[in-house]
């Protein structure tokens, strides 16, 4: 009944663009203890996916502290996917971390075979984005290219050459991420996304209008071709989240089953 | 949060175009016992309004007896505000009744004073649309004017011409109900509901997109401008018609409050 992605994703034991959405609750934390502790709460939920969205952790810059952490959290979340990804300040992360040391952590934590998904910003460049796609490819881990907007929300045109152009440049997934200033710019994600879905791309694609306003698009992008929402289950990666048990009683009246 | 209608409407302890949409319930009966028993089930709701369809009543010309259905009707609902509407086929009713009997009906009914709405559509032509509201003048009786498209989705142009010819016409609600082929479809609903509220329309509005697909306009239609929602109580009444239960889970995610 929603509109689904020509081709699916199989993330372990979950399918990536099929009859339903998949729910992914976010962590972030500053050491390993917390993130711990927010691991097993975020469980509790029994969300599809996890995001470890490691930019708020203050070892950063130590990447086999990382690999530690990352180790210890993957045995606490047993066999829930896994996305891994650092974003600095302009991409909605919590601090800046150079482009070197954050390729050098992208890459040791793809080599590791503990995640199972990895998103980078398209802003970081074509040769960043190839490089990470190159070590995808080595360790068979699929990738997320994406875009995002905490400012406004483009024009319809623009953000769909956001998708297609994430396609091309290899992506397993697409995803964007805009901030609205209206419900006409809520309306204006959802129509990209539709026409991403029906017409331009075969991949799945993750998309979301931020903020109070946009939180339709987190519980109905699913039906005009989103594969995947972002919920609140301990702490709010990003603007607008909505807590997972309300997003599931949404779920109760749309046709995602 | 939503957007709200610049005009409200009181209609009893009820505020149509205020922060939180309505809910209404339909009831479709062939005769008054089984009208008591679904107005009976529907109350237990606790809808905000309820419409009695009545064009599913054997005895239509009869217009005593329908006025002696709607008396025991009201004893029965007590204060909650009561749409009546007597479609006929092509506007998506479930029989014929001449212009002039259908007329001579409504304008009894208004007379009574014991409804708080009607609903006429505005295919019946000009000079029943203003001997309705002559009628509803006289009786201090909200009318609706509705356009009903049970095989498309017309153009955004279109679709906005008939909500403001209908406040043209002197309606106090404007209504739009049609049937999509596509969730593009759906996106055009929602948009043109958007472009109403915020640039043409003062009064209140009422906008749905119906069938599976339309599902996800009777939830969310009220962030982009709509004021009421039709759901399902006891009897269907449309096509796509949610569970009230459901929508009102669905609403625990949503900015009505």
């Amino acid at each position: 009944m929603r509109l689904q992605s020509k081709k699916t994703l199989k993330i372990r034991d979950k399918i990536l663009g099929g009859p339903v959405p998949l729910i992914c609750l976010p962590l972030v934390a500053t050491d390993r203890n917390s993130l711990l502790e927010q691991a097993r709460e975020v469980c509790s939920f029994d969300p599809d996916v996890i995001e470890w969205r490691v930019d708020k952790l203050d070892a950063i810059l130590d990447t086999d502290a990382v690999l530690a952490d990352l180790g210890a959290l993957r045995k606490t979340i047993g066999n829930i996917p896994l996305i891994f990804t650092c974003r600095v300040i302009h991409e909605g992360g919590f601090q800046e971390i150079a482009a070197e040391e954050r390729l050098h952590l992208n890459k040791a934590v793809i080599a590791s075979g503990q995640i199972d998904l990895i998103d980078t910003e398209m802003s970081n460049g074509e040769t960043m984005v190839a490089e990470m796609k190159a070590a995808c490819r080595n360790a068979d881990c699929p990738l997320i290219l994406s875009y995002h907007n905490f400012d406004e929300t483009p024009d319809e045109a623009f953000i769909l050459d956001r998708l297609v152009t994430a396609g091309k440049l290899g992506a397993d997934i697409a995803k964007v991420a805009v901030m609205p200033k209206s419900y006409k710019d809520v309306l204006t994600l959802l129509s990209v996304t539709y026409t991403a879905r029906t017409e331009r791309l075969d991949i799945p694609i993750i998309t979301m209008s931020m903020g109070a306003e946009g939180g339709i698009t987190r519980i109905a992008g699913g039906l005009f071709g989103s594969d995947l929402t972002f919920a609140l289950g301990s702490a709010s990666s990003a603007p607008g989240q909505i807590p997972i048990a309300d997003l599931r009683k949404a779920w109760s009246a749309l046709p995602f089953s």
